[in-house]
């Protein structure tokens, strides 16, 4: 069970003016599930991705790449879910391409450049594109602004609960919404999770603060989360920003941008954190914050190595306080003159370890009453530095085996 | 249960001249189990070790190098298991000197440097040093040279097998024995597992050629192994050459040394392979060979990626050929500039994937069949250099969770 998670309600999701979506049900892997989403944007509206590192990306992502590198007017999105189209080929490439042609011709935009493909699901396999394509009219039949539920139900896969969150800031005295929707649920680490995220705002916003915002927002989002370490060959995170709200055009860095920036950092922090509450098997919700350190990178490196280790997330599973994994992790992070003496580890309130060794007052009855919490927080303080990083990451279940041993049956 | 594997009988294990081996019950964790054991070597015996690279590393890792170090002649090595005597500070590297000393007394050695201590078991407990230095007289009374099983038992933590090997080779006509014990099971990663390796042989070698030898073994077996990626706190394996066989003393790269180092070698990878064989919850055992890199790094580093990535273990656990997990991990491996449609990826003898997808050829029921042998191994062919690097591992199964959730009850 999702931890402190559940399904976002139809209308907590508000509409974004110029976004409207529409999905069907298009039996690409499954029957009966809703598997073919379409995003489709009002004209001027400005888009920015941030795209999976994975060199053996999918098809769908090189192509996405491509499209927003042209520097034709993005018309709309098509996600599929139940097939990846990863490790494909060229065939993989031609029926991303195909999928955008499809689409361009039906809601009549000029280019398939100006098309957006996204698949997620099983790698390897053949995207069956006929059945996608043949689902396509019935999406744009259903397109609608307040579809964001049905979109965030869409994309899921092995996800439990649809992720959707909204806010709304007023910027010179006019109402901007941001609404984003966002899937898991296993292969979730940095740059990026096997994850696809879609934000919209209906602010107007140059394309150069567009870009920097996707960059601040990721860095303090989905690239903090991780649940297996493993990195997805399908990762993106769009951001799309229609300027129908009615403000004049937000430029980097401006007052206005900032604003905008926080309520798009919190969306996305919400929608990363959401996947980590849903991760495959997750009973736990774990902070792991590295605090005092020289800089940014040695903090995230003993943040992530505490949050990828199986022997910790399967402690935390159990309940149990074996804080000693911990240091050992932090031991063999690869911190450069790691003085264990020096650094100290609380679990929530209470100091664990200090002077290389477990801290004199620590009791473990005091360790085991924090570790029965849903949502436990981490912290090492490294005494040697200023920099902080802090990455989300779940427990290690028989479920996690068991929702991987059984993925594709 | 461990995966083509059983305990060695104890006649397999030959004794090593010059090699006395001495156990109790000490009760320093559990009841009715052996758990101290004294490995008595005598007076000419030349020793080597390579410790793990743990920062946080245990106590009696720190003084067993401080000991080789200070040139005096070792005499002894004494190992409790149940605790591993790590993150326990100042305390800990006392109780490590009292254990030393406390031997050194019994055996009548000059100096407590001449004494290795080892502990494997719960990271962050002190260790209970009174047990461990009242049981030293009871392990002292039944030092035996045929004790070898006795001692491969003597070191087990959630091991389920006891780990041994001999091998005798003939040199400059006269039979020259190796034997070694080893422990595994979690934390088991390369630099090194969290494992203890002890192989003694009664050939003479001088401690140059031992230094030399134990590396190139070490780097050939234990450093090639992983169950789950963390790196313990207390690694340690230890090279004893007794020089009792009678044979002149071996110097490095003389053909002597090279039909030597083989035999260490072999009986080093036995005893590595083992440990992931009886890896805690493995129920099938991978070699992950990866082959025509730029360089042994990135082979490395592609073949730990798929050795490392729960998505894949957990596949391999439920006999599914989901190889597109594979693909996904080569691709975040970090290697420079691979061009994923040059590479090909093997399942046994089944060519799975090239030219950036499925290969043509491959049918899902060849790699179902492969994937149903308890002895699988994975290919990878990079095509852009002529380095190669194996790596042996095992699946993630219920029982890993289950193992690593209830230790320390």
């Amino acid at each position: 069970m999702p931890v402190n998670l559940s399904a976002p309600k139809a209308q907590s999701l508000l509409p974004v003016k110029g976004v409207q979506l529409g999905f069907t049900e298009a039996n690409i892997r499954k029957q009966n599930r809703k598997d073919v989403l379409v995003i489709k944007l009002i004209e001027g509206t400005r888009v920015a991705g941030v795209f999976t590192k994975n060199q053996f990306c999918a098809a769908p992502v090189t192509l996405c790449k491509e499209h927003l590198a042209s520097g034709n007017e993005i018309r709309a999105l098509v996600v599929n879910t139940g097939n990846a189209n990863a490790g494909t080929g060229e065939f993989g490439l031609a029926h991303a391409k195909e999928t955008c042609a499809a689409l361009a011709d039906l809601i009549g935009a000029k280019s398939a450049a100006q098309i957006l493909p996204f698949s997620t699901g099983v790698i390897l396999e053949p995207l069956p594109v006929d059945r996608v394509i043949a689902g396509l009219p019935a999406c744009i039949s259903n397109l609608k602004e307040d579809n964001w539920l049905n979109a965030a139900e869409a994309i899921m896969t092995t996800d439990i609960v649809a992720k959707g969150y909204s806010k709304q800031i007023s910027l010179a005295g006019k109402t901007v919404t941001v609404t984003g929707i966002s899937k898991g649920s296993g292969m979730i680490h940095p740059n990026m999770a096997t994850m696809l995220g879609y934000i919209a705002t209906d602010a107007a916003i140059s394309q150069l603060g567009l870009e920097k915002l996707i960059d601040y927002a990721v860095n303090r989002s989905f690239n903090c989360i991780t649940v297996d370490g493993d990195t997805s060959t399908n990762d993106s995170l769009i951001l799309m920003a229609t300027g129908q709200s009615g403000i004049t055009e937000v430029q980097a860095d401006s007052s206005d941008y900032l604003l905008l920036r926080d309520a798009i950092t919190e969306v996305a922090t919400l929608l990363a954190q959401a996947i980590v509450r849903d991760g495959e098997g997750a009973t736990k919700f774990m902070t792991v914050q590295v605090e005092a350190g020289r800089d940014i990178e040695e903090c995230r490196k003993v943040a992530y190595a505490i949050s990828h280790s199986p022997l910790i997330k399967t402690a935390f599973f159990a309940s149990d306080p074996n804080l000693g994994r911990i240091l050992a992790a932090i031991g063999y992070a690869g911190v450069d003159q790691l003085d264990v003496n020096a650094m100290q580890l609380y679990l929530g309130d209470v100091l664990v370890a200090e002077h290389g060794g477990r801290a004199e007052a620590y009791r473990e009855e005091q360790g085991a009453a924090v570790m029965k919490e849903a949502e436990i927080l981490v912290r090492v303080v490294l005494n040697r530095g200023e920099a902080s990083a802090t990455v989300w990451t779940c427990d290690f279940s028989y479920d996690y085996v068991k929702i991987n041993a059984d993925y594709r049956s």
